[in-house]
């Protein structure tokens, strides 16, 4: 009997009768209901990622899509430009080194965002670069890069442009084709509000060019099976059945609130969690913040402490820092299935969590500064 | 309003106490209530793998396990053998082949099962291979390989023994320690009476020295990842929290029930099935029979019909035959959660199909024949 909030940047708490499609009897997947389902769920996919291209739908965590956009787009010892600021930017690297590939940095430090500017210089520098791979939001640290700007100027080369939007989607502005993104990736357990286990890749015309070209070795994750079987609504394995039911319960939940309005909504409770950490003297972390989550330096020493107090005595879960900010920053989410009290009950047990452990601040003002900015849109 | 009974190999019906698990509020992957699950869960494993070993948990289907169970073990250019009875087995051959492995092939056809002493002569032709790879049960077909035997081989040379359990695990004595199996993969969505959308992996201290020297290129399915979270009842990518809380009701099921039980009464289920099939004048199908699904010859032309009609005018679902057997066998599974009554539903509807597809039989003697074959056990 402990009730539970979640405010982290993944998962996220979930709509329940979303929740309630995964409780539904396991339906066969060579089946024509199946296969409808499925049509209307790579729909729905094509209408959140803004895309008229195919979205495919991998069981997995986001990661796998993450791989999914490397090993087949790269062969080992091919060049490709990684523009991190942060974890989810990192493992870019990661995974492309795992591959073989020649990466070439255009990052920056944790924190800051990646700058259009330099992804055009190393691109100049590196004509001969397959691929420029960057995150949509950071969540590590709490920024959103301007994927827009980059698209640009990725668009004029003969680089795929590739992005991670694994934790803004839905929950942020984000326009696949428009923004001559031609890979883009994300993961279940974030806007989209569902349990994690899926995770969906969409490309382009030019994206599938690279395909056909790429080396790497793969059959799991080898996307033209993925393609092979979208054409009669089917999957090359077994599907998760009922993540896959709850997921088109969910995105009828999005079509009917509309992507702009979430967008707009998120948009209003990011704008309040920044007023309520700087009303309670929380210093906000990151260049340009995004809008799916928000991050502040904690006070000094006590990062790890506000995590763990409010989870083990009030039960909510919001996030600390990861890597170099481990236990430096902590993170507000407000992605998912969330309103705006949910924001007012973090911002209330964080003000009691924090005189706690013995900072200075007055009870109730971070609780009022969020209020006054949620009123006042 | 439709009805429906799943008779197929995979997904199979699952308790509605494990299903309601799945509805649950979404609980955060990094906490100790999730920690204290996941280790229930990884205990839980070890008895149905029947090993003393870890057991780690996938987010991905039956073959996201299958690939890890090539690419931490071997490197572009070692011999492998592939011993496959069937479709699933041939799944062994192209996964190792996609990551360059030279397949030595000790394969049998289709309805076959796989010769220990061809396995045997195999691997002193080619004292240099890496590993072994077969299959359990071959639910293709419908037969079992004598993996006790085979284990025994493989056990007094250098090579890995690594089987393919995604449909036998918990619907047929298995014991991955006992048998000297190194790495046993499996599937929630067959025996564990679960949703699909996890895969599982356990290794020996053998096939972990393998895994030292493998160089395939690998990141989401880098076993090491998994082995460094699991020491903190942790996984190293956002598990499908949803699925592994059920995944502990359906191994509580389990773990009730008793495996040996388990076993018998699959055991049962199969021998009744096949004296329906016998008794319908259908000629079963496979050298050794598995206890997890029965396959019988369809009459000439008519095998896809039967499993079309099956599902679409009376909700059932049975499975057909793949590859070269198409249309030419039908499959009744017999795995997950399912009891008596389920197979006889299957036998009357079965009748009636016959009939309405003009075959001559005798309405109620294949129910008799299964009525029997349950009751006197």
């Amino acid at each position: 009997m402990k009730k539970q909030y979640l405010l982290t940047p993944g998962p996220t708490p979930i709509p329940p009768e979303v929740a309630l499609k995964e409780a539904l009897p396991i339906l066969h997947h060579r089946t024509n209901e199946f296969a409808a389902i499925y049509k209307d769920v790579a729909e729905g996919l094509q209408y959140v990622f803004q895309t008229k291209n195919e979205v495919y739908t991998i069981a997995g965590s986001g990661t796998a899509a993450m791989e999914a956009a490397v090993v087949n787009v790269v062969s080992a010892g091919d060049k490709v430009i990684v523009a991190s600021c942060g974890n989810f930017g990192d493992r870019w690297v990661k995974i492309a080194q795992s591959y073989g590939a020649n990466v070439v940095q255009a990052s920056v430090p944790w924190g800051n965002v990646v700058k259009p500017a330099e992804i055009e210089k190393a691109l100049k520098e590196n004509p001969d670069a397959k691929a420029v791979y960057t995150t949509f939001t950071e969540t590590s640290t709490g920024v959103v890069n301007d994927i827009k700007a980059i698209g640009e100027i990725v668009s004029k080369t003969d680089a795929v442009f590739i992005v991670d939007a694994v934790s803004g989607l839905v929950g942020q502005e984000f326009k696949t084709d428009d923004w001559n993104v031609d890979i883009a990736v994300s993961g279940s357990q974030k806007g989209l509000m569902l349990a994690p286990g899926l995770s969906f890749i969409t490309l382009s015309e030019k994206a599938w060019k690279a395909v056909e070209n790429s080396k790497a070795p793969k059959f799991y994750l080898d996307i033209k099976k993925y393609k092979k079987s979208y054409a009669t609504n089917e999957t090359p394995f077994t599907p998760p059945v009922t993540l896959i039911v709850s997921l088109q319960e969910s995105l009828k939940v999005i079509k009917e609130k509309g992507l702009e309005n979430l967008w707009s909504e998120y948009k209003l409770l990011a704008k309040a969690a920044r007023a309520g950490m700087k009303a309670l003297g929380l210093e906000l972390f990151g260049e340009i913040p995004c809008e799916v989550v928000t991050s502040a330096k904690a006070p000094e020493g006590i990062g790890g402490k506000i995590v763990k107090t409010l989870r083990e005595k009030y039960g909510v879960s919001i996030a600390g820092g990861q890597g170099d900010l481990k236990g430096k920053i902590i993170r507000f989410a407000h992605m998912g299935f969330i309103g705006k009290a949910d924001l007012l009950v973090g911002f209330a047990c964080l003000e009691m969590v924090l005189t706690e452990l013995g900072v200075q601040i007055e009870k109730g003002k971070g609780v009022a500064a969020a209020e006054e900015a949620l009123l006042n849109g």
